[in-house]
């Protein structure tokens, strides 16, 4: 046995056991995880950077390539389906061996929806935003996607400025018409966040509303959780545990954040965070709920600064990573010492397994699946994003302007 | 027509509309709020501070004989009723003319909870906290008080500690059971709060909990407000709008705070919000809305440093004077403003109302209700508190320690 | 005498000295506020937005019409004078009755800045800032402005990215060699923001910071306060005292926000908070500090979805008055309260002067400064929005894109 | 060579080195750390708290044998020296191997500071205070400590309640006096907190105002980092790093917190947050900054749940290890990293350090100073808490109180 099975096993874990569950894990990439982006402030722009969807499906393959377990890329429908479905899309996407994952309707970028979607004060706007999010269910529906996932900037910026009580039930009317919508295969998920782009209320700003709009809507609506859409200080893992218990955690949508909703990349401020909302999900699954098997992992930041194709591989393992590391957790010694109340050892147990070297049971479950045992590293060995940006500089030219 | 009434008449304001909404409110003071009460860090004392339960029905009889409007005293079935319902208090109250308002079971001080009440992991502390709380209905119902008033100091201070899907199951479990205790006449309040005393997790912390635990508790359990118990930036109003739409508004502790739950005096960082509270009931009584009538307001502040009995009077002058205010906001201009997306017009509705003089209204009215024109002016010339402090001097020796 | 200044006289107000203050009293409208703007979803257009510096001066002169107080504007270099310092500016500014006022460099949007501009790791980025500033400062002397304000994106995005300590050593560094630039008539104001665009680290990001810069730099560097760019809960009217005290407080940029920098209109979300800003102002001017009478004020907001122009009156006004609330306050028995502990007292002489009325004070100083009594209903009633709408519509096509 | 230094020595870490540095790492434990404490809602009495000075002693001693890095015992003066200096308390120390580490005077419990201590309106006040801290001084002078360490509650819980601008003044005039009786020998160390107990403004609220106000002071006058005593999203990290180029980081007090200051233990919130701390420390030394070996290490947390002890070591443990780890990282390769951009590399030489297992690493260092491999083990094995218990039960009967 080789030394770090050895000593993973000398800490009582079941290595193969977790093998299992680490080929199981998998996270979507989102298409415009891979387009020039920036903030209010500007853009500074990456030559590799994907302008077109082409362009956008080699990096998610590559990144696929790599790490091995990035199958689905989620899509935008307005940027990556701009005129309706389009078997090609689907077919280009096959092609490079991926699947289409979630789709994102987009119904805060037209002007119509200056005072929101579904929200909105003015019927038009709301007609054309659930009319736009039912066209996406049968995109989705026609691309084989299960997943519809819905996050909506609808809020007001002033006080006084809009009716609450109208927003509210006008939000609610909406997504039950769009769950109507849905096939029996799919599952739409409500996304909350607490501001931004509005100031002032936000229609959906947190889980309670998610969990209170998506029960209105229907038994297939679920809650999104970004995870750098809260309050500071609100604790996720806490309303992770919560939406597990009432079977109502659609899925995750991984970034990571210091002050507002940052999109850094997922890990890299509060490891120990992100560690700790996958300890309640396996957790729940030591603990036979089935909710925490029907959990859609997905990337949703925002790559100002760092290499697009190199942001994204950098997430997916520290997103593994820390996965890993919540499933080595001794279940057992926790449970004991939470039940006698001896804070201290049930404290330890988790931090030795947060603490724990996976790098080589993450290289050799890579192997074993045929990715790179260090995907960072030939990533970088084999000159992908040099090439790319040969490629694609001419493309360049015109970008920048509009988010994504 | 006096000077005042002309001013507000030509504003469109239909004062005598306004008088009788005004006659109608009643706050609750808390029998705990006339104590010596600090912080972590100490005491500091009042020579007036009530020390016993005769002191505070004093203390509370006198701001109601100046204010006009506060009936009720909540009581602490622990540091009030010690030794189960004693008719003696309720007589106390009736001859200084006022009535047991909110009954506030006690399920944090004791050694028991040590790792919290009904969430705890000790099935004895579990049972003994459920007892206090059905104890608690029985004197309510026996003091002829139809609220009771639950919070919960329940929570974990460390990753770890606890299995919080376990403590979340406890926790809906053992308010089920002392929902099922209540008579028809009561209604139980659930509170929330984000933190403190808990520091990593409390079990109930935001209004989405307190709503998926009422409900699970039954139709008479709805949720109190407390305006210090949320995160930074958390819109407290929309959170108002929410649950008047969802009928689930049990009432308000009124304090203020400007960083966690400071617990000052209402009204003294965030006057506007206040205001923008009250706007939202008055907003859903001109909707219609029946749960707009059915709101308890109640006072939990902690007057460190602030006399007693001037802080309260301060403060159900302030309370008073902010839903006055509310009351003014032209309700035709703003809902044209909100359908015609004239967001200034809208926003200047409201401020006109905020920024409107009612000192000579509410002298009016409290005259009319007998009660003293400018209550902190009459509390000063009438010299009560040098009296009480005089008074009281002697029981003071051995007061601090335990809080409130 | 009229009733409102009989009420006022009443409560031991001088009027007359009141209204000198506020006829000194002025603000800067800044060029970028009168453009498209947005968020990074998106921008909702305006059909009257200014697209030329020609249509900023009208808009700015037009805002200086109506409210008698705005006749300075703040130019942003970058977009306001592309090509160096250009006489034409300058006299198209006179003809409309305007003087420029605050320079503001660009040193964040070109793709150099990738990593910051005066703390950049490379130096050739550096050398192009602090050029850029250098150069701003020319333009300002000849533009005949006395202060260059200065903004710094500089910052990290992600632990480990930078060395903090060079990047202290190299903003204090280019802020001396601006400095040593600057002609004796012009301050040189340093802000300072805790994050955005920089989501991990920003070089300046709090007073501390920007007072220990500033004093590094030399004498003619002050700190510029923007009341949107703190962390929640921080009091910035302490920090105002402390500034004022230090001799440190060169002015203000106003907005209003909730969450981050959300760079709502001003004193739209706390009034109160920004009240107690100009107490602080008012009082030390009433302690004979000088320091309180060489603030520059400055308006810098995002108006996302209010109209440019109204939003840009409807602040003004309330800038003013919430200033001239804070010259209504009774600092004599203010004095006595706070020698004596008596908090209630001290409370409520800041209250009276924030609750009182001043429209009619504020429709006679405007008068008699030639402006409009209420400027917001005479803009309304001029139709000066439509008719610049109907103007610059056709130079609207291909709005949209870079920031401001 | 044993598997653990084989694989760190491949990773290029210098083993020697580190393990030099790391037994150079001393931290002071508080004796308040082992007595009874609580949150203003109550304490949970542990039967092995200590209770007298004795038993306080006991507990360091007994946490420093078996961590070997915790010589000294901070004290305050109130609950320690009581009655002016005493030699025997020195002499009780020594005998247990112990010494008198930082002196804490109290100066804001007593009556007298109920508006605050060296900025209390009240002369009496401010001058009892100062003369407190001066008599503080000369205690530590007899006891052989070279800190003054001074933490004050001073501020104002309500708009209008003082003169900033005043307090601001005698908090100053206070410390220059306290500095002027320092011996050369002595450091004093000025704290800062945003709040609490004061919740409207706190006298010394940030690092700013500490560096203004210590440079006020004098030369032996430098910062106290409370790791717990921040706004929300604060970089704390970026804080030490500017204290320290600028030569004034004095010491820490060691905690962490999740939402305001709940003083949980160090690391069990945010551990890389702890690291990125160290990190600075470490980069400093490395680029020769001879503050970074001025520091003084302190640990103050609030054990309101966990046995006391064993929360100590618990501790201790969890901050050596995080300086290990800071120590492990690869300063070539970060330098590198960052001159040229490379972010991506730059976090991963961060992160490759902090999940590094340093166990075997510091039961080495442990086991060569006399200390116990694993301390909390050991701690648990020796039965040392129950033995204190049961000694110390009779002594519990009146606790509960006062703070502490």
């Amino acid at each position: 046995m080789s030394d770090w099975k050895k000593r993973l096993a000398d800490r009582g874990v079941d290595v193969d056991a977790v093998k299992t569950q680490l080929k199981r894990f998998t996270i979507e990439t989102p298409s415009w995880g891979y387009a020039q982006t920036g903030t209010r402030f500007g853009k500074f722009l990456h030559p590799a950077a994907a302008k077109t969807f082409e362009h956008k499906v080699q990096d998610a393959a590559e990144v696929h390539k790599l790490t091995g377990i990035t199958p689905g890329m989620a899509v935008h429908v307005l940027w990556d389906f701009p005129t309706g479905f389009e078997p090609a899309v689907v077919k280009q996407c096959a092609k490079h061996g991926l699947r289409i994952g979630a789709i994102n309707p987009n119904v805060f970028q037209d002007q119509a929806y200056k005072f929101g979607s579904f929200a909105s004060p003015d019927a038009a706007a709301r007609k054309q935003a659930v009319a736009h999010c039912i066209d996406s269910v049968a995109i989705g529906r026609q691309a084989g996607s299960n997943l519809l996932s819905l996050w909506f900037a609808d809020g007001t910026n002033f006080p006084g400025q809009d009716d609450l009580a109208r927003r509210k039930r006008a939000m609610a009317a909406g997504l039950r018409q769009v769950h109507d919508a849905l096939p029996e295969s799919m599952t739409m998920l409500v996304e909350y966040k607490p501001f931004e782009p509005a100031f002032y209320t936000t229609d959906i700003q947190d889980w309670g509303m998610a969990v209170l709009l998506a029960r209105q809507a229907g038994p297939r609506a679920k809650v999104l959780v970004d995870t750098g859409h809260h309050l500071p200080g609100c604790n996720i893992e806490q309303i992770v545990a919560i939406l597990l218990d009432e079977g109502m955690l659609g899925g995750f949508h991984f970034n990571d954040r210091k002050y507002a909703d940052d999109d850094l990349t997922a890990g890299s401020i509060a490891p120990y965070q992100l560690f700790l909302i996958f300890d309640q999900i396996a957790a729940a699954r030591a603990a036979g709920n089935p909710n925490a098997d029907a959990v859609a992992y997905m990337i949703d930041q925002s790559h100002n600064l760092k290499p697009k194709v190199e942001a994204m591989v950098q997430t997916v393992c520290t997103i593994q990573s820390l996965y890993a590391k919540a499933l080595l957790v001794d279940r057992k010694t926790l449970a004991k010492a939470q039940a006698a109340g001896d804070i201290v050892l049930a404290e330890e147990t988790l931090r030795a397994a947060f603490f724990t070297e996976v790098g080589e049971l993450l290289g050799e479950v890579r192997s074993e699946m045929g990715a790179a045992p260090d995907p960072l590293v030939e990533l970088r060995r084999s000159k992908y994003i040099d090439r790319r940006a040969a490629e694609r500089r001419a493309d360049q030219a015109d970008a920048g302007g509009s988010y994504a």
